[in-house]
């Protein structure tokens, strides 16, 4: 499982976020390997449009449908096309009891809940609240290309063993750094069952070649 | 001038934010008056796509293009086909130092920067930031069907008369409560140039006579 | 054990903060129950001067010392008498990330840490992060005068019966709407050590014969 | 006037802001210049009992007596002494609906209002809102030892231009970078009516020297 997520990068904002989209479809149809998108608010409907892979919002908020002027409701990222949502992710944290009222929201409307966490400690917390997705990744690393399989194999790993202690279904995903088919291979082989990555897909200048150097290493 | 804030009800998402933006659409051919539509960002596209009438975002966050994970870019709204935004409705607050960082990031992006307030003073605050459009709306009225040009019609005029010490060129409008046609009379001639709505005419029965109605009172 | 939340009420600032300290030490001494007493920050040095039993403060914030102008400082209350500290209390939620950085400060300041949780699934997420006390909460309880073990018994069992699975050191309390004895004969019964109280005791007119009333209760 | 913020460093924490405060408290016997000192929320009532020049706290929070766990309350703060609060300086920044109820608060207690802003724009900003003192301290600045007063006169200047055209009463003063006397003397030939300082007086070896030398500068 690879989750791709376009941040609020330029290289991956409106017509580029629905061809950057396409490239991550070619590399699902020529490997067979999950891949999710993870795309601005605004480019979710057209990039759903256009792909049949799956995509994720990068964030809703914990409310219902009603008065709640700028704020992302699931129905709306559902409706628009999304089929998970990424959250907590180190750039948009929420509070404790937020995140739970969010994978609630998020159970609702059918979408899968991909929970992003610092350390093993945290997501060990959060394997209580039952997301669909937990992915691990130390902010200190994000946008390094130093990876967190290679740099923190441990944190990947106590990860694991402490959600499992509570939790048998959620996926297991680690991110940060991870910049080559190598580091998907040592994700893969310290137990997780994929990466969540963004700039060293959305600013690599050959962005297919990426992808498939990743879900080729996430297929072995 | 009118602009509709769609909020995140269910009445105005999807393919209902698009015919209430037709509906918007139809009064303006009908009636010649500016009426802008603020949806969820999910739907900016699609309604962009569909009207021709002004698109504005409920909320633009104070970042540049990069590592922003679930934030709203100022670029990405325009890129979706918004001319404008709401900034620091009463549902969406925001701090001083970033409502002045989001009226310049608008700015460069050409975007119609609509600054909300919730009483005069505040009102005349933002005067010094150079937004396009002031609107107030004391938070107490939203929603009640009670309208602010009515309930408290020195506010508005209070509002107007500090703005216009320093600050010449901002359109101001006022919100809460503006249900009906007389209302928006009232509004224009306490000294705005318009009003902001929301569930006057998001949850109305037939959309398209309560935004005539409105755009009717505008007109005389 | 009892802790006595003096929020921000006006009852328990200043010498009255002090004064209700020293009834709730009385009763300490005449029932021999560990009671701490959580005053404002800026009550906390005069309280810890007046009385011997344990002072908590409210809130600390995930800061290490430096410049955090309006932040409140681990080594900060430490010095001014506190042995622990409230955290995520339902008025004063924090992000998880920020959670478990303050247990962390509370643990380098030997402070006892009492986080506040909402609901079971909350609190187990807690167990993980190592606080010293875990309080369960309902918020839809608080001020109302409706205990939580007797309305929402099965809230308690859960927390117990999901954070016990990881972690067997923490102490468990309840707490909102405890107002009579009875209330808390009945949350031990339901297995917590004991509850986290506030405006049952801060508004009682005579606050030593409620407290009082508690430890009698919890002596049981 | 010199304002001398302690935040939440060491070195003015507990006795050592005790002590700090003394050599404060000493330059304006010694000088006449009116010195207030900021500490700790913790620190506030020990301080106001230690010396007779002014406290005030370094944020209250919009709120009222009540269930407000873990906020800082006015009447607490004048209670334990302060006679005024600093308010959004640039490391406790509030939403701009927060910072108008603060002021409210603050002046219903009789605390001063002192306002930190962060360019010209947002200074004449909160000139409608009637602070006490409003001081300018451009944040990049802030414990450089590069001064405001040097580096951006403009930002000084422009900030006094724009507050007088509607407010004759808020005392200004500029802040960061603040380091030495002469710092101290161009910031006054500007026009301001003196300065918010902190690193450069908190982690002085000697701060008795360097306050008085700033209490000098501001005198003749």
């Amino acid at each position: 499982m690879i989750i791709i997520n376009f941040k609020t990068y330029l290289e991956a904002t409106g017509k580029r976020a629905v061809e950057l989209a396409k490239q991550a479809e070619k590399v699902t149809k020529d490997t067979g390997i999950y891949i999710a998108v993870a795309p601005q608010f605004t480019d979710i409907a057209a990039v759903s449009a256009a792909v049949e892979i799956p995509v994720y919002a990068q964030h809703i908020d914990p409310i219902k449908p009603g008065s709640n002027t700028g704020h992302v409701l699931a129905e709306a990222v559902k409706d628009a096309g999304a089929v998970g949502t990424l959250i907590n992710h180190s750039e948009r944290q929420m509070k404790l009891a937020d995140i739970d009222a969010v994978i609630k929201r998020a159970n609702e409307q059918q979408l899968v809940s991909c929970i992003c966490t610092s350390n093993p400690a945290i997501s060990a917390a959060t394997a209580y609240l039952n997301p669909d997705v937990i992915s691990i990744e130390p902010p200190e690393l994000i946008g390094t290309g130093v990876a967190v399989s290679k740099a923190q194999p441990e944190a990947v790993t106590n990860t694991i063993r402490l959600v499992r202690k509570v939790n048998n279904k959620a996926v297991i995903l680690c991110g940060a750094g991870i910049s080559h088919g190598e580091d998907v291979t040592v994700a893969l082989n310290l137990g997780t069952q994929g990466v969540l990555v963004a700039s060293g897909i959305v600013k690599a200048k050959n962005p297919y070649t990426v992808i498939r150097e990743f879900a080729d290493s996430a297929k072995k």
